[in-house]
């Protein structure tokens, strides 16, 4: 209870930044699937740690192994099991954490709700944990691209306030992997990348927003009235380690218009329905309507500093707690192939409901 | 699957707009919890449209009988039913609506999902589908209530482009009911009114923003990695009709403030470990950290206009649509006690299953 | 939690014998299944009471009404909620009830983990629980009628020490219901009516066995490895009031034979793969293999007697009860339409499960 | 779906027999529980082949590591990762397989469900995918006994025809693993080594059944109506590979009572309500009642024979097949932990959900 998402493509992930490893087992995922455990080291290298000069210079190879549900590069059906072990383990970069909450993050809830916690790091809240959904991401993005050749895009439009230039155009893979920080606009990234390191050398950091798009969505997927499609991919982003926010189409700025200025004109578009505009962002009344589907997600600054800052101790008193290590200024680009993989799990559990529940019967001729 | 919402405290709502009625089923309610009629029609009333005179003039009653849990004034353990019959059935509103769409309804999307709906009105799409929430709702903030004190309060911040001055005072419900618009800022409740007539008056609608906060919650609510609160917060809100976003304590605007603004350092409050701000919107790495919980969900304009709209109809060929009928220039008001009600279900679902996970046993002295 | 049944196909079951009524949702029913009031009803009146000389003389009308979910003759894909009103109302046949417990009854254990019990009946004990069961149960076995010409037949094999004789014959459901007992064996079924006389006259009761049987069953359905075909329809029967035993195939007595005299052999039936036995029960690894399904369950003798028994009150104090009112002296012969209902909801629900995990997406040529 | 088990206290098990490697993912376990990764060896040993004369000689060291959720000694409340490494990998012994069906095994039902299998070895189907349970179920044992001294006892009380005298004493650990058949009557045991040993010199096999007692267990675990503690019992029991049934106190034998032979009296033992006999097992109305819990399984002989039995091929042609390898002509001795592990996962889940549902608030004086 917690640490599985979906329905009937269903993620169990396990594992601490410190221990033996980090995995994730698929139930669910359809038999006959191609898959290789290159096609998933791909998405896990693009999340890892020391990709570049803008993220943590830790080194973490994050090695995955396929453990079960794949025979002969071929989905059984069965549970898929993927394994990372842990390494580069440097416990006494935390020292003062045994003793000392660190501000902005989980080490007091952790110990408060479960009565003790790892402390030699950041333990099941750590961005490690997300290894095992970005595995299984790049098996969901596998299957939506063979069904139906869905792309599943996200990129960042904002670094503190440096945002890009709207647009709307579905970037490429390559576009969004042209630059460190993944902001397809090339202008804006430079501007992104020198904004990070200057905090860096503060000692400080930033947050920043991901835009996601789906192309080639078919109409249907969501099931009204709890598990709307929106619904479903807001918890699945609210889920994702420091996000603040989510919204959809128009979002927040949808309710500062007018219904005559917001809503979505139903037009032919070569003998199939869509709409003249997408404010809705893809969904309407909780399902795909087939056009494409675009929401946004915020992220708050890394709570790790190399500054002092207050705190308090475990019994309560105040104190101080100088940050050191080797921590991200911004996780918003590492954050991106995360994104995408949330999404695509919702896709996929969707298709997969959608299927059973309207396609399973013929009830036609009788 | 779709229509239920909870874990432990698990609620199934069932009906359309037109047929013969609505209905909730709460499985998993506390035995010996008080609860009577009353406290549920309060809430239902809160809801219903034709409240005044900035609601639809539709008149529904929806009135609730409790049909099954409750023996003697107190919750009996098993299956609470609660049934409220439709009424004031105008099919002939809805001649149309046969073979057009509505822009930016649910018609097309259920059309094509299902291959079938119920064309005399909104069906399971419609906002009569709220009236099971909001009566779970109404046991879910008992329980809050009796259980600890705590007090689930929603209103509204924005009514298009009007906004109350931000404030940190936790309005009381006499202050939020003060006004039909559920603003408790008096002059800027005024100017909402005002808007909202109008727009009405064109034919038109806006949307607006909802701030939900709770008070006395607990530390420890929320499970990681996946059923964080924040995430079952955002997908209970974005499973209401007509939600676009949610954000929680600093939200986007999180994204564009450095660490060192945006860190919520920890003191000491009498004895209890709190935090000198609440950038953090009361959770920290999922968990409630005993701080007031505070998020904002965005809502479009009514898409229902009294105006004539470009659509397409059900064979594809473009058309016009007449809009006609009672519809509200407005939903936000009356999504108030809907917010609260999802919120008050996320908040008694997560301390079930705090209890159950964490207080369960004690393994103590052994 | 504990009320809903189902994981794709999913019904939620509500109401106590005395109150309002009693319900179910179901909530997961595919789209434009023709399916009408009059084929709820008629399965509700093979379970009701009072339909012949050998069942409770208590007269049930229970009428179903479709609240919601159906329009047209045509289910939306939307819950589908029914409701039978409660009548003959009759509390003073309880009142030592409210403080003694009846002995092998859940009046004890239902006041030991509630806290609180309905005492004017057997509350959500009764076996007027089952109502939603069959009206879900209705829907069920129509889909798969009309999706495969799939017959679930239950029938009666043993009424206390009357059995009949062994058969491999599929029975018409008109050879179950030509007599009341529901034994297809005609003179078996003479022999039982008057061992059921026999034993109301003495106040006591009887218990027996119910077979069911599945044809035209796809291979395929079943979801190793909790959710075997088999572990799933032990479950579904062993949830049904009074059971205390489960087996399929070969069952218990499969144990006493040898390996060699208890496998299948495969063979080619007209160029199907299929078994020159069936020891199996239709069912293999957990996934059904195209032959017939075929198990078994045992009902205890009826806990209510109309006698003087000893028991203790709600204190703990020995005391006596002396047993009164209208109660079946055998619930065997209602069970049957109860058995039916739960198997066709497994399958219904295992269906779409396959459908989804497996028939979902098609890679093939890529 | 399909490969998790529980609701609250909730495994995950994942792994085939030829591959990677077999493990278990237990979500929701209490934190601060003390548990050691000998504790879980133990229960491994019980249950690999090659223990002893009467089972396969095959040499599986099944060796656990616990790769997440402990720390220190003591359960995190994060999720339990366990993995056991496959070994002895001998694809050559299963070459015939992969063209031709053995009987009664899983190899049709999954090549037909799947459209591929695993044809090195049984795959998913293989008894060694009983591991993860065995592993999750000597945690939920540790729970079970920590907290209320709770013992969960399986044991041996017939194979083939041989069975044990009847006994009401709860046999000791020691006694069970007295012999390596594990019947707790040592002249039995004796037999029924004979006869397993007699039964493989014919390359033939044998079944037979289990019992398991549960004592100490509290009033008030199990949740009305459908996840009754014996209708999840039976789930969990049918889930087991080789059952064909399940019963539960009286069982198939309490059909052939009459009511006044069969109803357990209630009286005061002690200042405590119990009952004078135990038809019942345990369960009333689907919630435990303080008195032992007690039922019994099905075991079918083991399907591989070291014969020549007639088959079909995977084309459908009729062929032979002829039986070889090392495999164990009875495998109920080895269930027995695989029962008992089944049990206590039942038991720890319904704990926690009775913990959350009825002791989760207190309503009293308000």
């Amino acid at each position: 209870m917690g640490n599985s998402f979906g329905t009937l493509f269903r993620i169990s992930t396990w594992g601490e930044s410190h221990g033996g490893g980090i995995g994730v087992v698929i139930d669910g995922c359809p038999p006959r699937l191609p898959i290789t455990v290159e096609e998933i080291q791909f998405e896990l290298d693009r999340r890892r740690p020391g990709q570049s000069d803008i993220t943590t210079p830790r080194k973490e190879s994050d090695t995955a192994t396929i453990v079960s549900g794949v025979f002969e590069g071929q989905s059984l059906g069965t549970p898929i099991g993927i394994y990372v072990p842990n390494g580069d383990h440097r416990p006494s970069a935390y020292t003062e954490m045994k003793d000392k909450f660190r501000p902005s993050h989980a080490d007091f809830t952790y110990q408060a709700k479960f009565g003790i916690r790892n402390h030699e790091g950041g333990g099941r809240s750590s961005a490690r944990e997300t290894i095992g959904r970005v595995a299984a991401g790049a098996v969901a993005k596998k299957i939506l691209k063979l069904a139906g050749d869905i792309d599943v895009r996200a990129y960042i439009t904002r670094v503190h306030d440096i945002e890009m230039p709207a647009s709307s155009v579905f970037p490429t893979l390559e576009q969004v992997e042209a630059s460190p920080v993944r902001c397809p606009h090339p202008a804006t990234a430079e501007k992104m990348i020198e904004r990070i390191k200057a905090v860096r050398k503060d000692g400080d950091s930033v947050g920043g927003i991901i835009e996601c798009r789906v192309r080639n969505l078919p109409v249907g997927l969501g099931v009204p009235v709890f598990d709307r499609l929106e619904a479903d991919l807001a918890k699945a982003m609210l889920s994702i380690p420091a996000t603040k926010g989510f919204e959809i189409g128009s979002g927040f700025s949808g309710s500062v218009q007018l219904g005559s200025e917001h809503n979505d004109i139903f037009i032919n578009k070569d003998g199939k329905i869509g709409t003249e505009t997408n404010r809705s962002g893809g969904v309407q009344g909780g399902i795909s309507n087939g056009e494409e589907l675009i929401f946004r997600i915020a992220f708050k600054p890394t709570a790790t500093l190399i500054q002092n800052q207050r705190t308090v101790d475990t019994d309560g008193n105040e104190t101080e707690l100088m940050g050191r290590g080797r921590h991200d200024p911004c996780v918003v680009p590492r954050a991106v192939p995360i994104v995408e993989s949330m999404a695509a799990l919702v896709l996929v559990d969707h298709w997969m409901r959608h299927q059973a529940h309207c396609q399973s019967f013929d009830f036609g001729g009788k």
